[in-house]
C-alpha cells in the first residue's frame, strides 16, 4: 500500500506513494480540511480541478451532524460529499480537547456534552474506529488524549501513557484483512524524554502508518522543529509520516527535509476568510530559501486600484481590485476566491516539493 | 438593436432580439441581481455556464462602493467584474427610495447619507446617467422618484410627475450616436389614471426601451396584475418591455403573456440564501398551468435522509440530505449549491418560455 519511491540524498525528504481504495497518492501531500463533510466555499469538483489527491474531514464535527449513521446509510462520506478521492477522518481526539470546560476524560473514554444542543456522548477507542469504519474513510487515526501548551509535565505523561493505552485498543479493533489504513499519534508535549518514549511505545505497535500529534497547539514555532528532530529518527522507513496541523509553507518544507510525507492545515482555507492571501514571489522559486512566498491582506487600501490579476495561475481572469471589492462590501465570493487561491497556492508548493525531490533539490 | 422576431397567437407574449456591444439577448429574458458587481456566491463562469445573457448592476451601491471614477479607470464594469456578457444597471431610484429615513428629495435630485459612513451624495438625473455611462454598461435605466405601497395618492401623483420630469433630463444626457440603451420607467402607483398618465408622457420621450416601476414594493399580487393590463397596451410595439424586480415564476408567465419581455429578481438569489429551492414538478411542464413548479425548503428535517438529488439538471451529484447537512451546520456551500439551482431554474424557466413563445403554446 505504501512504498518511498525516492530518498532525497541532500536531506531526509523522500518521494512516496500511498495506494488507497478510492486512488493512489503522491506524496509529500497536503490534505485540504473539510472538518463537517466540506471544504468552506468550495465544491468537490473544484477541488478536483485544483489537483487535491486527498480531504480531511472530522469524526468528533461528523458524529454529531448529520451522524455517522446517516452517512453510513448513504454508502460513504465519498458519497455523501460527493468526493471520489481518498479521505482521512481525524479522530476526534483533538476536537474533544478544545472542550476542555465540558469534557471528562476517563480510562474508558471521553464523557462531552456536544455545545449547541447539550447532548450528552462519550466518544472512546473503540467507537472512534467505528465510526471512522462506517464513514468508510481511507485512512483512520487512533483516538488520543492531546493536551495543550502549555501543560506541566505530569499532566503531559499521564496523555501520553493514556494515548498509548488507547492506541493499543484501537488498533485491536482493525482486523488485518480490513482495507482501513489506520495510524498511530505519538504524543508527549515538548518533553524530550515523554516524546522519545511515546515514539518508542506507538511504533512498538503495528500501525499502517505514524503521524506526531500535538504540535500546532501554540507552542513556539522552535518546540515543533525539536519534537521533529527527537521523533523522526526513530519512525520505521518503510511507513507514511503525518505531521498533524501544520502549517505554514516554510514550516511544510521544513518538515518534508526532516522526512515527513504527510500534512494538513487550516491555515490556507481560515486565513482565505479573512482576506489574506498566499502567493508566489516567482515562477521558479528555491523551497530551500526562507522567503519564496508572500503573504498579503487584501483588505489593505492600497490593493483599491490594484488591477493586477490575484494570481498567475487559476485566478488570471479576476484582479486584486476586484477581490478587495468583494471583502469591502462583504460579497461571499470573496472568500471563496482567496480559498481557490490559497488551496491553489498549497498544492501546488507540494507539487514543487516533490518535482524538487525528484530532482535533488531539496 | 431591437427585433420582435415572433408574436405568440395565443397571448401578447412575444419572442425578442436585443443586440448590445456584449452581444445579443433572447427575449423574454431574466437578469440574474449582482447589485454590488457580483452574484451572492457565484463566479462569473459559473454564470456563463448557467447560461445567464445579462447580469443586472447598481448604480446607487456602486457608486458608493467602489465609486464609478475606480470602474472606468479599470475600463469597465464588465472588466471589474469579468463578466463579458451585456449588463443592466438600474439608475438608484429605487434605493435611494429605501433610504426614507435619511434622503431628502428635491427637484434637483436626492440628497442622502450613506448609512455606513455617514458620507453625504446628491444623486441626480444627470449624474445617475453620467455614473452609468461610466460603467460602460449596455442597458441603463432613467433615474425616477419610487414611492412604497401603500402610499396617497397626492404622493404618488408627486412622484409620478417628478418622474417624468426626470425623465427628459435623463433621455436629454444621452446622444443619439451613443451605444448606451437608455429605459424610461413607468410610475403611478396602484391608480388607473396616474399609471395611464405616466404611460403616456413617458412614452412620449424617445426612449430605447420602457419599464414598469413601483411595482414589487409591497402591494398585493391584484394589483400588479392590474397596472400591467392599464400600462402594456400603451407601450410601443418595437420597444423592449420591462417589469421591474419581478417576480415568482407564475408572475414571469403571466407578465410574458401581457408582452413582457424582460425580468429582474432577487427571489432565487435570496431565497436560495434561506435554504428555500425552485424545484420543476415534471420535465415537460405546462407553463400555463398555475403549478408547474413547487418549492421545497431544504431546513426541513424530512430533507434529512433524503438521498435523492438536489436537481436532475445541474446538481445531479450532491442529494438533498448532504445540501441539507450543509444547512444545518452553516457550512457556506449550502447558499452557493442552493443558489446555482434556483438561477438554473429561472435561466431554464425563461428558455422554456421562449421554446413555448415559438411553438405558439403560451
Amino acid at each position: 500500500m505504501f512504498k518511498v519511491l525516492k530518498k532525497s540524498k541532500i536531506s531526509q525528504a523522500r518521494l512516496t506513494e500511498l495506494k488507497t481504495p478510492h486512488g493512489k497518492i503522491l506524496g509529500p501531500f497536503f490534505m485540504p480540511v473539510a472538518t463537517k463533510a466540506a471544504v468552506k466555499n468550495l465544491t468537490s469538483e473544484e477541488l478536483k480541478n485544483l489537483n487535491s489527491q486527498i480531504l480531511l474531514a472530522n469524526t468528533y464535527h461528523l458524529m454529531i451532524n448529520p451522524g455517522q449513521a446517516l452517512i453510513k446509510k448513504n454508502g460513504s462520506l465519498h458519497q455523501f460529499m460527493n468526493w471520489s478521492g481518498p479521505i482521512l477522518t481525524d479522530s476526534g481526539g483533538f476536537q474533544v480537547f478544545s472542550l476542555a470546560k465540558i469534557r471528562k476524560i476517563s480510562e474508558k473514554g471521553v464523557e462531552f456534552s456536544e455545545p449547541k444542543s447539550g447532548k450528552k456522548f462519550l466518544l472512546t477507542p473503540e467507537l472512534s474506529i467505528k465510526i471512522q469504519r462506517n464513514l468508510g474513510v481511507d485512512l483512520a487515526m487512533a483516538f488520543d488524549d492531546v493536551v495543550g501548551y502549555p501543560a506541566n509535565k505530569t499532566k503531559v505523561k499521564e496523555a501520553m501513557e493514556r494515548t498509548t493505552r488507547w492506541a493499543k485498543r484501537c488498533q485491536s479493533q482493525v482486523a488485518s484483512h480490513e482495507s482501513l489504513f489506520l495510524f498511530g499519534i505519538i504524543q508527549g508535549g515538548i518533553y524530550k524524554d515523554l516524546r522519545l518514549k511515546s515514539a518508542k511505545e506507538i511504533t512498538a505497535i503495528d500501525f499502517d502508518g505514524y503521524a506526531i500529534g500535538g504540535v500546532a497547539v501554540g507552542e513556539p514555532r522552535e518546540k515543533m522543529k525539536q519534537v521533529l528532530k527527537w521523533v523522526m529518527s526513530l519512525l520505521p522507513k518503510n511507513k507514511p509520516r503525518y505531521l498533524m496541523g501544520l502549517g505554514r509553507p516554510e514550516e511544510i518544507t521544513y518538515a518534508v527535509r526532516q522526512g515527513v510525507d504527510m500534512f494538513d492545515c487550516v491555515i490556507p482555507t481560515r486565513e482565505a476568510r479573512h482576506g489574506r492571501l498566499y502567493l508566489w514571489k516567482s515562477q521558479i522559486s528555491n523551497l530551500k530559501s526562507q522567503n519564496f512566498y508572500m503573504t498579503i491582506n487584501i483588505n489593505n487600501a492600497k490593493f483599491a486600484k490594484d488591477f493586477s490579476p490575484i494570481n498567475q495561475t487559476n485566478l488570471k481572469q479576476y484582479s486584486k481590485a476586484y477581490l478587495h471589492h468583494l471583502f469591502q462590501t462583504n460579497e461571499p465570493l470573496g472568500m471563496r476566491l482567496a480559498t481557490l487561491n490559497n488551496l491553489k497556492f498549497y498544492l501546488d508548493l507540494m507539487k514543487k516539493i516533490r518535482e524538487n525531490i525528484k530532482n535533488q533539490a531539496l
